[in-house]
């Protein structure tokens, strides 16, 4: 049903080979061509697409000011960890050799999306860099061992993510890897000298705490961290946006957070 | 120091009897009369003053676009708990009683102020209203136990706030009184049908993990709550705005917040 949804206004949308990755830009006739936010849609590492995804990211450029870069990256179970988060930091570095200056980009993510920026953002750290602007996450799940006290107290208000379907998904992504590696669950890792980081999360989701607790270890770790909670709302309620005025509203606040955190590099 | 520090441009300060308790207004010429940030000061509920916080508060005061009417609540150990919690919750009373909408009202706090403001919400809660339009707190203190792990592992790093310091000043406040009651320590009280919450709070804090447990526990509960994480910042260092660049950006996203917050309702 999302792909159905109309781009923002004005946006254009065009294919590219990102590094090997297929991706798509969107672009407003208002964005800065040196910012861009790189979009790693959700779906558990299994579902979900450019398409499915395309309306909403095109909005958040709209409001960021920037152009956005959507990846196509390898999902599961044909491909299984660590391809999509290959992909991820593959695209990253298309962006660099096209002349992109890193603190032009966001990495931005929902869901297992927002998994792959935080675990790109800790391999770029370890890399030396260099760093993006920012990270921002819709719903991150972060804990590919599902230990968020919040997947049972929730269970009963969200009506999409179970412990069941959790747990399936992570076993169709890490196919016998460790779900404590940083790489899968990034809220384990070492989260020092990351850039500035806006989550974004709904009240009524089993992944609350993923939030909620990467926030609290961002924090422990030094990093510039805003946790914004919704209440009431769903897993990446912003995929409703053409709908929902709280979904509009979390886009409004994270396209102002993504500008903000570009125009101070 | 801090009471050397200037008032915002174009404020003027007017002492006041708040329901019994001594205050003082501040107000710019732009100040939305209907409009008042509530402030409670820190200081571990044992020192701190109207004077202490004037220049912030008004600084506060005037980037919300609302009058500020500080209060200089009853102190330990001269005035044990729930002095303190009682005079928050009459001058709150006197605001209404003078004919400001409760939707016109923010209540905001530092440090134990911090606790005092999560403590009136929730026996606002409780008492069937009417609630303000939001809460806001920067380095909340709102587990007088003080079982936070940052206040060991933040020791080395915060040069003012150490468990020692915690502990005796819960001591001079309690008196004897159960530091789990939810009028002392909110963070364990019942958070339902809070209005919504700005937490600000610095990593370079002992008391980091009371804002970020705040955070997560008023998500459970279904709460409208923005947790912001500023990196190397100690305690309440907004006291510090004409010094530090990061206390002006602080205080202008709460202004921002608190603005918006009244916007609302």
């Amino acid at each position: 049903m999302f792909g159905a949804f109309p781009l923002a206004p004005g946006a254009t949308a065009t294919p590219v080979d990102a590094g090997g990755v297929p991706a798509e830009w969107t672009a407003t006739p208002e964005a800065d061509p040196g910012r861009v936010i790189l979009y790693v849609h959700g779906g558990g590492y299994v579902s979900g697409s450019i398409a499915s995804h395309r309306s909403m990211v095109s909005h958040l450029g709209r409001l960021a000011g920037a152009r956005t870069l959507a990846i196509d990256y390898r999902r599961a179970p044909e491909s299984a960890f660590p391809a999509a988060f290959e992909d991820t930091g593959a695209a990253y570095r298309f962006l660099l050799d096209s002349g992109v200056p890193p603190g032009g980009i966001v990495l931005a993510g929902d869901s297992a999306g927002g998994g792959l920026v935080m675990a790109t953002l800790i391999a770029l750290r370890d890399a030396g860099g260099p760093m993006p602007a920012g990270g921002f996450c819709i719903s991150p799940w972060v804990d590919l061992g599902n230990t968020g006290a919040s997947i049972a107290a929730k269970a009963a208000v969200d009506p999409m993510i179970s412990r069941e379907y959790l747990d399936d998904l992570a076993r169709q992504y890490l196919q016998g890897a460790d779900p404590g590696d940083p790489r899968a669950s990034p809220l384990f890792a070492d989260l020092r000298g990351l850039p500035p980081l806006l989550l974004q999360v709904g009240t009524a989701e089993t992944l609350l705490d993923d939030a909620t607790r990467l926030a609290a270890r961002a924090g422990a770790a030094d990093v510039r961290v805003t946790l914004s909670v919704w209440p009431d709302m769903i897993h990446v309620w912003h995929l409703f946006h053409t709908l929902l005025t709280p979904a509009r509203a979390a886009i409004a606040e994270a396209g102002a957070w993504m500008r903000a955190a570009l125009d101070a590099r």
